[in-house]
Formats: C-alpha cells, sequence, structure tokens
C-alpha cells in the first residue's frame, strides 16, 4: 500500500473507532442503560459528537487526502482512487459547513423535536410550525453551504443538496422520474385490487410470549446467515441496526404478544441491514469509505429485500411454518403456507407510514418527498403544509386524515432536520426488486433453495455484487454494475401486481 | 464557586465523561459485546486509554491546577483546597511515569497474562518466572519514578509507592503492624476451631436454576437499598462494580445452579461497592476528587460489610429466608435462619484465595503482601517465590498447596503489575468491622431492622459517614473521624470470634 494512503488510513481507522465508541454509547442508551443515567449520556454523546467532528474537519486530514491525492501510485489504483474521491467528498462537505451551524442545528432540532412529541400528542400543527419553520430555515442554510452537488446536473435544486447527504448521486430529478410513473400505477393497482378481496389475516392473530418470539427470530436471522458471533439482537422501543465496526452489528426488535410477524419482518429487515454492515469488508479497510455503506437506498435495499421479497414469499413459509408451529405454539396449528403467505400479503390503505404494509408503503413516501420538496423550494409554505397533506393522501391513498396526529405529525424526522431522507425508503424498495429480478436470473434455483432453508446462495450473491464494494461505487453505478439496469419503477410494480393480484382474486 | 476551580472541574468533568465511555466499553466487553468483536475492541480500548493519558498529563491541566492553587478564595475552603490537594496528588503521578513506561508495562503486562495463563494451565512456574522479573522490573522503575510517597514517613521504601496507587496515605509499616497480630492470632483461632466440630451446610447443596437465583438476588439488592433505576445487575464470567458516573452503577454476577449462595454473596458484595459508587455526589461533582472513592481498602470494606456483616448474620436470614423459600424453591423447605447462619459461616483452610472462607481469606493475603514486599526491596528472588509461598501457607493455614497452580500461580494480578494490591483485601475486612463497631453503637437497633430487612438507617449512615465525603480525607483518617478510632485488627478478631466459636461449638 503507498505510504500516503497508509498514513491516510491510520488516521481515518482512528476516527471510525472512535465513532464506534460512539455507536456504543448510542446502542446502550437505548437498550440497557439506566433511566437515571440520561443527563450524564447527553454529555457523553455531545463530547464525543464535538471530537468526531473536529477530527473530521481538521488540516491533519485536509493534508492527508491531498497527499494521496498528489501520490500517483495512489490514483493510478482504481480501487484506491475511488477511496480518495469519497474522502475528499466527505472531508469538502464536513468543512463546509461552519462549525456554529452544526451546533444550532444540533440545539434548535433537540429544541424541535421535544415541541413535535408535544404538538402530535395535542394534534395541534400551528404549535409546531414556528419550529419547523426554524429548522428549515437552518437546513436551507446548511444546504447553501454545501452547495448544488454537481452530481446533480445543471438543473438542480437546493434539496438535491439535502438528498445528498443520504443518497448521494441522486437528483430530485431522477427520483421524480421514477416516482411519478410508479405514483400513478400503484394507485391503479390499489383501485383494481379494491375490485377483490383479501382471504383474511385472522391466522395471525395469536397470542405468542416474547421469549419465544425472541427464540424464533434467533433462528431465523441464524439461518439467513448473520453471524451471532460478530452480532447480536436486543430489544428496544424503535427497532435499528448500527454497525459497529469490525466483528460486531448490533440489531434490535421489539415484541408484542400479538402479530407475531410484527416482530418477526421488523427483525427480518434490520437482518438485512446487519447482513450488508456484515458483508462490508471491515476488517481490512475499517475506516476507509471502501467498507463503509454507500447510500441509505441501497441499505435499504438490503433490509427489504430480506423483510418482503424473501419473508413475505410463498417459498419461505413452505419452509419456516413447521418451526414456527413448533418454536412459537399458539394456534397455528391449523395454518397453511399459503394461508401465512396471503395474510402477510396485504395492500390496505391506512395513515400511520410506520404501520403500512409493502404496497401502499411508498405512496407515503411519495406525499413526504413531494411536500419536503416544495418546502424546501419555497413553493410550498410549512403552515399550508397540512393541506397538502390531506390532499395527497386523498389522491394517493383515497383517504383523509382525521386529524394531524395521524396525518402530517406522525413523523419525527422533519423535526431534526432530516429532509431528503424519505425518498431514500423507497428507493429500497425499487432497487430490491431490481436486485431481485437479476437474482433469480443467476441463481434459477432460488426459490427451490428457500423452500428448504438455504440461503446461503443468495447471500453470497448480494456480498459479491453489493456488500463488498462498498462506497468504491456510486449507488446508481452500483446497482446498475450488479444488474445491467438503470433505476425504473418496473421491476417493484410487477413484483407487487404479481404477488397481490392472486391474494386479493383479481 | 471561584472562576479558577470551575474551570478547572469543567476540564475534569470532561476527562471523567471520557472515562465514562471507557468504561461502558469495558463493561460491554464483558457482558454483552460479540466475540469477534474483540480485535477492534482492543484498538478502541487503546485509543481511549491514550487519548485519556493524554488529558491527565497535559500541560494545560496543570495550568488550571496550579492557577486554583494560587486561588486564595479557592485555598481559604476546607473543601475546595481537599479537592485541589487530590487533584494535585493525581496530576504530579500521572506526569512522573514516562508515556514510554506506561507503554511498556501495558504491552508487557499483556503478554506477561497470557504467558501466566499458559504456566498456570501446565503448573510450571519457571516459564512464567522470567515475565514476572521483566514485570516486577518495570514496576520498580515505576515505583522509582513516583518515588517514596511523603505519607510513608522517614523509614518508608519503595514498595510504598506501588501501595499509594491502591491505598494512599498507608504504608507497609503501618499494614505490617496490624497485619502481624491479625496473622498470629487468627492462626490461633483456626486451631481452635479445629478441636470443634462445623454442623455441616449441605442445606446449600439444593439446585435452583440461574433466573429465579437472578430474580432472588435483584429482590436483595433493591432492598438493600441499591437504585436500579440508576444501576443495572447482568451475568459476566468474573463479577465486578463499574461506577460510569452521574446515575449510572452496573453490577454483575454469576450463577451456578449449586449453591445458590455463591451467587448470592457475589451479589451483595458487588452491591456494597455499588451503593458506594451511587452514594458518591457524582452528580454535582462528577470529575472531581470529592466524588470519586478513597481507596481500595475502603471500597473493599463497604463490599465485605454488606457481604459478611449483613449478608451472613442471623438477623438477615431470619428476615430473607422465607423470601427465599418463596423465590427460590428448591429443597430449602428444612431450613431454618440458624442452619442458614451456620451453613454460610465457616473456617476451612483451603488453597485457593477466592474460594476462601471470610476467616481464611485473610491469611492468602498475608502470604501474598510479605511475599510482594521481600520481592520489591530484593530480599526474595523470583525464582524463590515457590518454596517461600508454600512455607507460609503451612505456616498461616497448615496446608501445602500439591502444585504450583493452586499455589503461587493462581492469581493473575503480577503478571500485569498489580504490586501492592493484595493487602487492600484485608484492609477492607478491617475497615468494615471497625465502621461495623460504631455504626451498632450509633444505631442501637440495627439488628431489629434488619431481622424486618430495613437496612435504610444502615445505608444512611454509610453515605453520611463514607460515601459523601469522596477523597476530601485520606482513607484512615475518614475511618478515624467516622469511628474515633484508628485501624487495628481488634475488631476483626472479635467479629470472627463472635461468629464462628458458637458455631464450631468452642
Amino acid at each position: 500500500m503507498p505510504e500516503s494512503y497508509d498514513k491516510l488510513a491510520a488516521y481515518t481507522r482512528k476516527v471510525a473507532t472512535l465513532g464506534s465508541v460512539s455507536a456504543l454509547s448510542s446502542w446502550d442508551q437505548e437498550t440497557y442503560m439506566p433511566r437515571k443515567a440520561a443527563e450524564a449520556r447527553s454529555e457523553q454523546s455531545a463530547l464525543l459528537a464535538g471530537m468526531l467532528h473536529e477530527r473530521i474537519t481538521s488540516t491533519e486530514l485536509g493534508d492527508l487526502i491531498s497527499a494521496a491525492e498528489a501520490d500517483k501510485e495512489v490514483m493510478g489504483d482504481d480501487e484506491l482512487a475511488a477511496s480518495v474521491r469519497e474522502f475528499r467528498r466527505d472531508y469538502d462537505k464536513a468543512t463546509k459547513i461552519p462549525g456554529e451551524l452544526v451546533a444550532d442545528l444540533a440545539r434548535t432540532g433537540s429544541r424541535a423535536q421535544e415541541a413535535w412529541k408535544d404538538a402530535r400528542e395535542r394534534s395541534d400543527f400551528d404549535g409546531f410550525a414556528p419550529w419547523l419553520e426554524k429548522v428549515i430555515g437552518l437546513s436551507r442554510r446548511k444546504a447553501e453551504c454545501l452547495g448544488i452537488p454537481e452530481s446533480a446536473g445543471n438543473d438542480g435544486e437546493l434539496y438535491d443538496a439535502m438528498l445528498d447527504d443520504y443518497e448521494p448521486a441522486t437528483s430530485a430529478k431522477d427520483i421524480e422520474a421514477v416516482f411519478t410513473p410508479l405514483a400513478k400505477e400503484l394507485a391503479d393497482l390499489l383501485q383494481e385490487l379494491r375490485g377483490g378481496k383479501h382471504p383474511g389475516a385472522s391466522i395471525l392473530d395469536t397470542h405468542v410470549p416474547a421469549d419465544r418470539q425472541h427464540k424464533f427470530g434467533l433462528f431465523i436471522i441464524e439461518k439467513l446467515g448473520f453471524d451471532m458471533e460478530a452480532g447480536r439482537l436486543d430489544v428496544t422501543t424503535h427497532p435499528f441496526c448500527s454497525g459497529f465496526g469490525p466483528g460486531d452489528t448490533r440489531l434490535t426488535t421489539r415484541y408484542r404478544d400479538e402479530r407475531f410477524t410484527d416482530a418477526l419482518y421488523g427483525t427480518m429487515h434490520e437482518c438485512g441491514h446487519g447482513l450488508y454492515e456484515q458483508g462490508l469488508p471491515k476488517h481490512e479497510r475499517f475506516g476507509e469509505p471502501l467498507a463503509d455503506s454507500v447510500s441509505l437506498g441501497i441499505h435499504e435495499s438490503q433490509s427489504r429485500l430480506w423483510e418482503n421479497l424473501v419473508g413475505r414469499s410463498l417459498a419461505f413459509w413452505e419452509w419456516a411454518l413447521p418451526h414456527a408451529k413448533e418454536m412459537l405454539g399458539g394456534d397455528l396449528r391449523g395454518a397453511t403456507p399459503e394461508t401465512m403467505f396471503k395474510a402477510v400479503n396485504t395492500a390496505e390503505p391506512s395513515f400511520i407510514r410506520v404501520e403500512a404494509d409493502e404496497a401502499t408503503y411508498n405512496a407515503h413516501v411519495f406525499v413526504r418527498f413531494e411536500i419536503e420538496r416544495a418546502v424546501f423550494s419555497g413553493d410550498l409554505k410549512v403552515r399550508d403544509i397540512p393541506g397538502v397533506w390531506n390532499e395527497k393522501y386523498k389522491q394517493y391513498l383515497g383517504i383523509t386524515p382525521p386529524d394531524h396526529r395521524r396525518g402530517c405529525l406522525q413523523d419525527v424526522h422533519w423535526s431534526f432536520g432530516l429532509l431528503g431522507y424519505f425518498p431514500t425508503y423507497t428507493l429500497g424498495n425499487l432497487y430490491a426488486c431490481q436486485l431481485w429480478d437479476k437474482i433469480n436470473e443467476d441463481i434459477p434455483t432460488l426459490d427451490n433453495q428457500m423452500r428448504k432453508g438455504e440461503f446461503g446462495e443468495l447471500l453470497a450473491w448480494l456480498t459479491d455484487n453489493i456488500h463488498q464494494h462498498g462506497r468504491r461505487y456510486p449507488a446508481p453505478e452500483l446497482a446498475e454494475r450488479a444488474t445491467g439496469k438503470k433505476l425504473s419503477a418496473e421491476p417493484l410494480l410487477r413484483h407487487l401486481k404479481g404477488r397481490l393480484k392472486p391474494v386479493y382474486g383479481v
């Protein structure tokens, strides 16, 4: 390895190690921290955040990157050159935002989040609006500091600078080009399904104690290929996956006594994220972009693929059901793979995004994407959000939220400046289906393998084609290299139609 | 608060906060970390250790301390002056040892520990001797850098510099003055007990599943006063207590299906440490010596007090036994408080320190103290340790270890330079009994309170007289202020005789 690159990687490995401490501290806060430690923990988080910010914006790091850029041996190596390109990207972004704006966003975001909690409770949008205006104002200042990313081309917009934090190399116009036909056709599909009849999901209404669900969840994720010697599964209020570093990827889930499939799919979803984290070459390259996930959309494609394309398939239930019967008890005796398959595949418009099914979920995303983009450009005023929100729910889902709590106040994201984040959820669904097509082409026996609980070849494909590359290629290029195709709405639409129309008998 | 002190405390609060991250990382390593994260975790530990070392030896800190020392308002306040005295003490100690020696000790200690594991396995002292010589050589260099502490007086010795790390203000001669009569009289007591007969402990040979033991352990420590909203109890191979910071004190224990009292007393022992940590004024003064424990001997006095003086008393079992019967199940039906009391109070010479009972434990400590002191002064060569070890076991306990594994190779301490640590175990027993005398004088109804499971007044006494003072007074002064007496062997001897002679019927 050229010396200039070695020095750079040694520096960033230390930064990543410090980051892994911060990840541990956050994980502990959600899992095992005693209640009364909260105040001390926020001091700890602020200290670590400050130390990390100092290190990712230091002139020392800037000099190390410049030295690597000036090193012909580094830049002559495709892989290292890609790594340095990403190092430069992160550094330039981090140093473009003044420290005082970072602090202001953190402080305001934290207070706005409290205001949001309170406003949601009371379904009071007016109480939240001034905070949202502040947060959007600060976010816009941040976007101005960052500038419109080059990848957005000549017709880029300020909102693209926000998107770039979560889904680099994908502009609002790129997203619009896929979302527009998707929205139209999904609305048509929902309309068509309304003419049919779902056979019902009462089979899922069985009581299963949390400890049995936990044992079953562990059994499933081990079978999917999650390495339990390099990870864990714990319980939190909001499930998440955190990849700390080499050999340490932690998943969380939550259990209710009813509808064990809620926890199961939550666990499989986080497991999908976890398999990506475990597949990144962290042992060799921790702290380098080559061992880092490429975008939220691609990350989400992994979680959705395991949750929906594997977990909600008939083949999966042919294998899993006997184990579920044995390990879960309850009233599953009468269930068949077919009744399970039908029960877990529905398309029913609802108000709450996080409770939405695979098909209607995307409509929730369209609403948020269109609104945040319009607010960011100034075309929409914050005070007009509730009206537009309700109109769009009518348009895409055919329903009108009864109040703001179940409407535009339901998500925490905007309160702390997560603008440009929502579209990545649907990008995940799109990428997942696009990958799934190619995987089934490359592994024609996959369905049979799943029927026997064999997921090794599938995981190996994902590792080879996605995980192991880290950030070597921008997300759209990575997906195109893996599938030979550009992002489009078609695979997701075909998948949903193929799965849901027979279930609804249309 | 004077500004100079405020600035100093703000600096050290940040250092302590970083230290709490390091404590969390260590705790996680012992409790929940996946096996394959071990290598990354050691990188993390080394990084944090380096960052902490940098901060506790910085000229910035030195200047802040000097400024506080020069501030008449600070030095005119007894409490703040005591705090600054301890800040100075820590800083001078930390800066006296060259960074390269710190690193050398860490590296050599880590390798010597591996060599020790291997040597113990094979009972091969000669394989370990060269490593022990290296570690002792480096420790002696460290002691030379630190110098003999002033508190040791004119006849101090180099070993006192080691003691000063764990038990400041107590010299080897101080310890010898108490240990010598204690050793003599304990040997006489053991001799006398040998003439009697222990009624047996077969009542403890009952099978109790770990989850029941855990529930019972939690019940007990909550009753003792451990705040579970500001702490936890988890399971590890080697039980410990870690006080992370304000509102966060974590205990660990371990369960075997047999002899539930092993886990119970382990839990009560760590709980004693935990109550001390929870009683320190961390919310107000985290990072200041006033919120820090004063010495290992005093810390151990708290754990021993709750484990032995409370937990092995008849009064405790009068209260606890009905709960034990209800919560533990097993074959406890026939047990009475008296049979439990007798079963948990024994005095049987044995080879392994960590398995020794309350009375014989101290003999294990005498052997180690005398040997490490002699090795440190050069009076004893490393190669001669095994012979002297066995002689001393014969002298104090009347038994001869069958091999080095059960002899001089049993403890990990020396392998990574913990010299001067062992005496604090017996100092803990001594301080505990001295405190116990005064507590019973001040709370004449304590025995009756314990019979009802009431420990609030006892805990309040300990908090008022010990915990809340942190490092305001050196340990011997703190104990004398609390009890009106100087350290002596008498209270421990009286306690052991009073408890064991009736049990053995002599």
